[in-house]
């Protein structure tokens, strides 16, 4: 008798996963005690020796809740169990610079950063399911700017961390959370439900618990994995179309005159598909100094009224003190004020 | 003193809907009844005699509610009482093709179509406001079929019809309903609400009185603003990988032997974007003669895996009997068992 077919399903996930790595090396796993990353780290355990890899288990200790310090060892005795060696925890100490969610995922990922670097791992497995995906891609949606923010989380990324590169690797993006759960049961484990993920101050729990099961009832079930697919495929799109701005801006790209700093060519910006030019604009801006953060889809469209509806607009202003200007032939970027 | 902000707002954007249409011919708009039509007929009627040109109105009696006849008159008593010249009524015959949403929807834009033709008309204005759009957005999420599928309603577009063209253009995709609606009590006219839009049985009420003020209270206001915005950013995505497809296409394509139909050469789909590819394999599948409604993402995802992951794989099947082989340097779209 084989395995139970929700611990097979995560385990095909993982081994293929490994299979992409470079072979022989550590690979590390990210657990929380959380159904999903429990799943994983219980198939990473299963998986590795298998391929011919060491494989250990690292959790973080965001120091946030009464008894997390308690609540860590649990979960390092449970890696150990399941034969993960190194099993251990970091504790991290959580600022608050751009707010608590992004303050806490810093201090994680520069935790996973370090232990990846000091044990040579190839790569950091995270648990994230094809629920979590399509919550992204749902709060995506709320910022309202393109393909790219609705391209969710990406299937494998790196960080960089002083010239070292680490790799992290999201195995479970097609499974889904029940499927996570059910693994649990089927080998024995206990999952630990995070108190975080039922308090609806956290606009994730919002979307898990209200937005999601009633746009389910509205359009069907299959939304996750609509949204999941969706996810994919805007990646994909933005990809291409970001490669192919890249070329563009060479193209349009021009020696830019005192006190400009960014000059492209008018002709050459005219002759482009919509997407690629207001890509192309986005750029130029973000050269010229203007921040990526603030720099809004509507910046870029007033921009863009420069090449395709110029009825003598002087400038336009940009986050950053940046102006673009219409100037012979070119459009240019530089200070608010350089007269 | 102006005109209530809520009128000089759909006013504005009437206005501009007709300035880019060829000067003096008629323009026509497509009144329900409701406050979004009636809005626009009513700016329709204000702003065309200083535009110089005639408008007209038509109402459409689908006769699938009772009654329908006598409220279709007065839709036209209103549009006349407006100032539109013609303005009258077209009876349909609603069949089931497709679904009864469908089959409405046909009926409807055939008679707008016709009757178009016949005033010779520059143009057939619709009332979609700006929460349509985000009602298409979210029941296109569903789909999970990538950017074209969250595209939306565009604001233009041309039907063709006995080798005419009839141009249909929305004016109110950036107004909101409640606009509309304020418009309309500020004129004094009073919108009819059909029942239609309060049954759950279609997926857009539910979108609308369900899925929507969840997402709101989940994401925060805005997000139907943000819906229409993402929306026109993925046309714009849509529109430039289509065409960069296309080329694509014809750089791939070489003369396809007996039996197959089309015929791709594989180190030209190799070197392009997956997003780019993915089109272009679907494109070869359509002319190979698989239905567009039915050649799915994940077909083309298959297909892909003959360029990018061959591991011996005889051949893909698509729908409508089409195959996909790979073979001495190309890929072969025929028929079924052509040995």
């Amino acid at each position: 008798m084989g395995p139970d077919p929700a611990v097979a399903a995560v385990r095909v996930a993982v081994r293929r996963a490994l299979d992409a790595l470079p072979p022989h090396r550590m690979v590390l796993v990210a657990c929380s005690g959380g159904a999903d990353s429990l799943a994983l780290a219980a198939a990473l355990a299963f998986e590795a020796p298998r391929a011919g890899r060491p494989a250990g288990g690292v959790t973080i200790d965001h120091g946030l809740q009464e008894g997390s310090a308690a609540r860590a060892e649990k979960v390092v005795r449970a890696m150990a169990d399941l034969g993960l060696d190194p099993a251990g925890a970091v504790a991290v100490t959580v600022g608050n610079r751009g707010g608590p969610e992004n303050a806490a995922r810093d201090a994680r990922y520069s935790a996973l950063d370090e232990t990846a670097a000091d044990l040579a791992a190839a790569a950091v497995l995270l648990g994230h399911t094809r629920d979590d995906q399509a919550e992204t891609v749902l709060m995506g949606l709320a910022r309202g700017s393109g393909a790219r923010s609705l391209a969710g989380m990406p299937a494998s990324f790196v960080r960089t961390r002083e010239a070292q590169e680490i790799r992290y690797v999201r195995p479970l993006l097609d499974i889904d959370r029940a499927t996570t759960r059910r693994a649990c049961l089927a080998m024995g484990l206990e999952p630990w439900d995070d108190p975080h993920n039922d308090d609806p101050a956290y606009t994730r729990v919002r979307v898990r618990h209200e937005a999601l099961p009633v746009l389910e009832k509205a359009l069907g079930p299959g939304i996750t994995e609509a949204l999941a697919r969706t996810a994919r495929m805007l990646r994909d799109d933005a990809d291409a179309l970001d490669g192919i701005a890249d070329r563009a801006y060479a193209e349009c790209e021009t020696a830019a005159p005192e006190p400009y700093s960014v000059a492209l060519t008018l002709d050459v910006l005219a002759g482009l598909a919509k997407a690629v030019r207001t890509r192309v604009l986005r750029k130029a801006a973000i050269a010229a100094g203007s921040p990526p953060g603030t720099l809004a889809a509507v910046h870029v469209e007033h921009v863009d009224r420069l090449v395709t509806a110029w009825h003598g607009q002087r400038h336009v202003d940009l986050p950053g003190g940046v102006r673009a200007y219409r100037r012979e032939g070119r459009l240019l970027f530089g200070p608010g004020r350089p007269e």
